[in-house]
């Protein structure tokens, strides 16, 4: 049993691999953790199937994974903030601690970031994994090892809405309910937002960001003109948003997102779609509309915790649709690259479900 | 009944009146109001009993009362933003709009401020009061007017959290659980606040906090060392709160929360105490734990109507103990001067009661 | 002479006429001002040549001019800031003073702005003229007319600088080295920025910024890829900038501008092109660095004028290249629009030059 | 030679010895630095004389020393950001890395900092010194090594200064004209602060703030009742500062910084004195006036070295009054500690003068 280290391999496009793996010895900072709970992101689809996020390809085999939570299982020397059969949710990437980026604050930025599944570092869809215990965050008993692995997507969200300065009497216009779009939904929620419209192509995804707590859902059709939705979006909200953030990354979101957003607002641009995007740049600057790009998250697991633990995202769970065993990880790739059965968010368990949590999930 | 403009004109030190005053005129950007709800707050009892409150000094017949909503009955010929009969929050400071506070969006300090019942300027416990458009906030039809006129002091409370910039993530320590230490409390969480801790001397009040949703309530006891308060409201935490507000005003809760609050965080000063106060600045100032006053508020009043309209501080309402008809004002007063049936908020009706409700308060 | 209020009206395109106006009246807030200098914008040559900017257009005919300084001759009945024979550099835009925008500091975006030259409304490029007085800035007596003309486009810089957070340490990149370029460079130098390098298509142009302190200049010539041009920068900063304030409005620039800025630095945009342009989004959204538009300016005319009157700007009397009478209106337009003598700023006199500068300009 | 390692070496109270110690190893992301120039800084001073400050106690034999500048002799095998020969300035304190104060970018709040000279961690009054390479700052050829050193007090102004968030139109009050104060002084002109007025109980301390830059200087005299000091610093700028930033750390310093302060202005805190201060907390409060800390720097040092380098502070300089050989450590101790030949700022030489700068000093 010590010696099982199962581990999803990416080859290369559309060459995953299940594998034995050594159990990797850990520095003296780092702890050993067997891993619990790999969520899979839209990244790990899009190296499966590409081979490549932008300037990042996969040329050599890689550990595939990044949304995860273990169990702790043997400490480093240096460890303090941890002991053994400590509950931890990762906080995938870990920075220099030596650059500017990493000495202000915005270790997210850092260019010598380690950061899991993005080649060519490995990630953690492995039955054990070693990880710097500064960048694990302990869960209380009454959090489960799926919601440690969600705090990976929640964390986006709420560094998204912190970009953007979210809060009490913010009305925020969400374009996108996919994954991204959701957390960001119920940050934005959690934060207070008086009132919060969330778009999309899909009635059904719209559906579930409903059920979540949006108080509008706007579906976007073809041939509408962006004017059109701009004065439809303001009318449902009875104003204008204050707050946009963009979680598709395509040109016509982000378009909106600058459109509809009310004089000194800001624009938050998370999704990110093609390169090059054609925007109405003169009519958000001369309304001093503010676009702020979010990469990841720094300093935001914690407070991600926190809306878990306190009971204010109390839709995150139903994010989670599927579940499969580490030795069904193909299967379970394709029904999140597939969205088969309306999969939003499929869970992958390394660890008998349920295992490590206090109540079933 | 459009003649009777029943007022409470205090005349001085015990010396409130209720007479007959002529309905005011308005100017252009003005409404004259019908005036509904009035709440009594610490301030109004102050001139009642002292006849000052620093420099403010009563020295003519002044209208008492300043947390108040009512009815629009007439409207200033530039007025755009209301019509007759919208029911109406009023925000009790009118700002000089000309110098550079007011310009730069500070206008609570502008020294040019007519602010209700703060001498020389009159308040709104009155049947009719002309006040500017801009500085009244329609109210939602499921909005009381009870709410309506709470919304003076909830803005005290989020001016007082947005100066602590408190969010998600932080742990709020609460120095004083009266009026404005409650409607701290339910802005912090509703700011997204994971813990907030609340202290007073008595108990009965904790027992309020903690209905109103405090996660923790301390008692502060005579005779224990300061050190020791910390060190229990640390342990009570599991931590060091990184903001702590002040609505007491004692020297020893400003020095609480300097000594209890984290590295890096900070304190705000809402309470007004005595004017000279011993603190330990050194362990503040090295620890770079920053000190913020608050001066009543500025830009709030939407931000805390939303809060209201968006069922965000449910507990708003219990701070309402006691109703009287503005013909009892002088028991109102004595209600609330020595908390008679532990009052919280008293507010007094200038109208019957619900009359411009559309449910029972 | 009391009578002579010669007055530049512009009737329509490539109309512009020399007329006596009546002097006007004044309101209770404001003061007559006996005009001293006016300088021509862009913008003014803008109306002249299209008959529009964007949404304004000329329906009616409007008086010209908003860069202006003045003499106060008569006070309205509440002005007590001024008094007459102050001399005042005057901010054109007057807010509304009741709107959001007004109350949270942030005028400039006053949907009720009333502003010179900005059709509907009348400049100022009269012999008398009345404004509100809190929009008055008096002049110290070293300070002259010119400089108090010059403290509108000053303000723009002082205002984009702001926008970027420019300050001690700062590398900025400048594109376009026009009169707003050139305002910009002066401000982000006297803020204390280590290194500015600015760039243009005119070598003239960027022979004026190395005179006024630009630590480098970059030419950008045509078919030259822009990574290449991004190289260039970087190797002549010895590292990335900060910060980038792009002043030309070319698609072109704005990318450079994008491309050029380290992460988590920030890109400003104060001049206007194309409505829409096409942009690497992606590129500086996963850098996070932020885009922010620049309308104007707003709470900026004092520090504008502190940088004049305190000697940081020592550059900023030589952007005025030509001086001409009132009653040569339309010479000075002719010599601003074709750049005759490779004019930057052309200054028009509304008096006898120096008559109220206590020394020669 | 390459075995003469003398070291200034604090045994306790009074008791100072100069030793060989042995030339210390680097770890990998250290390198060993010979070091060249060593300010004596007030604190120093006190542990000689006291044995310690606050809760730093000198309980074993400590190196004394932080104000310094080196060369580099040797790298250890992870630095790439230093090569040897590279003269360098030193950033003292070298923080954890892991705790959320390093990872927030507020490294000064670290609780497992390492300190030069502050108890139990050894300074760099020595021949040879190890130190993290990422807080040494290559200077370039035209700084000298002086100035290196002098880096440290000058990264306390850009701190005290950035907290304060001086610029442009910023009127400062600068209370205490010491080495701190004259610092803060220089910072604040290079950021473009408006005016600064300056105050001191010693005429001689005022000259050379005079000297340096101060706008206004205001000698403060024993029996001035407090309000009249304000008074006259109000009438000397002409206006009331926005910032005041005490570099004394005196009671009646902090009093008068926050009387004298603007409504919504800030007061930052450098200097420290007593430990229990009165204060008049409801004027500052009420006014909105903020209350800052400084403790020491973080994220300053590479400004502060841009502020030399571009001769925005060349003050900077003047304040070296006084030079010694590391064989005079003891003159030059007492040099500093009784302000002899008012002394200002003692230099110690650990190499001969100038060897390792391009020019004298």
């Amino acid at each position: 049993m010590a010696n099982d280290n199962l581990t999803a391999v990416l080859y290369g496009i559309e060459d995953m691999r299940l594998e034995q793996r050594p159990i990797p010895s850990i520095k003296d900072n780092e702890v050993l953790l067997e891993m619990d709970c790999v969520g899979i992101c839209g990244s790990d689809v899009h190296y499966l199937v590409d081979g490549r996020i932008g300037p990042f390809v996969v040329e050599q085999p890689m550990i595939i994974g990044h949304e995860a939570s273990g169990v702790v299982s043997k400490l480093g020397k240096n460890v303090k903030n941890l002991k053994v059969g400590d509950r931890v949710a990762i906080e995938p990437g870990v920075a220099c601690r030596e650059c500017r980026f990493c000495k202000e604050g915005r270790y997210n930025l850092c260019p010598d970031m380690i950061f899991c599944a993005t080649p060519p570092c490995h990630g953690n869809l492995t039955k054990f994994y070693a990880h710097a215990a500064d960048f694990c965050f302990k869960l209380p008993d009454h959090v489960s090892m799926e919601e440690g692995a969600l705090l990976e997507p929640l964390s986006v969200g709420v560094h998204a809405c912190r970009r953007g300065n979210v809060g009490i009497g913010s009305e925020v216009l969400i374009l996108g309910a996919g994954p991204i779009g959701l957390v960001t939904l119920l940050t934005a929620k959690a934060m207070g937002a008086s009132k919060v419209v969330i778009t999309d192509l899909l009635p059904q995804r719209l559906a579930v960001a409903k059920e979540l707590g949006a108080d509008f859902t706007y579906l976007v059709e073809k041939n509408v003109p962006e004017v059109e939705n701009v004065r439809k979006i303001h009318e449902m909200l009875g104003s204008e948003p204050d707050k946009a953030i963009d979680c598709s990354g395509a040109q016509a979101t982000a378009r909106l997102a600058l459109l509809a957003t009310k004089s000194g607002g800001c624009v938050v641009i998370v999704g990110l779609g093609s390169p090059e995007v054609t925007l109405p740049l003169v009519n958000a600057c001369t309304r001093e509309v503010d676009i702020r790009g979010v990469f990841r998250y720094c300093n935001d697991y914690s407070a991600a915790l926190e809306l878990v633990a306190t009971g204010r995202v109390p839709g995150l769970k139903k994010l989670v649709t599927h579940h499969f065993d580490i030795t069904e990880t193909a299967k379970a790739f394709e029904t999140s690259r597939y969205a088969l059965g309306n999969a939003i968010k499929v869970m992958i368990h390394c660890q008998k479900r349920d295992k490590n949590n206090s109540a079933k999930f």
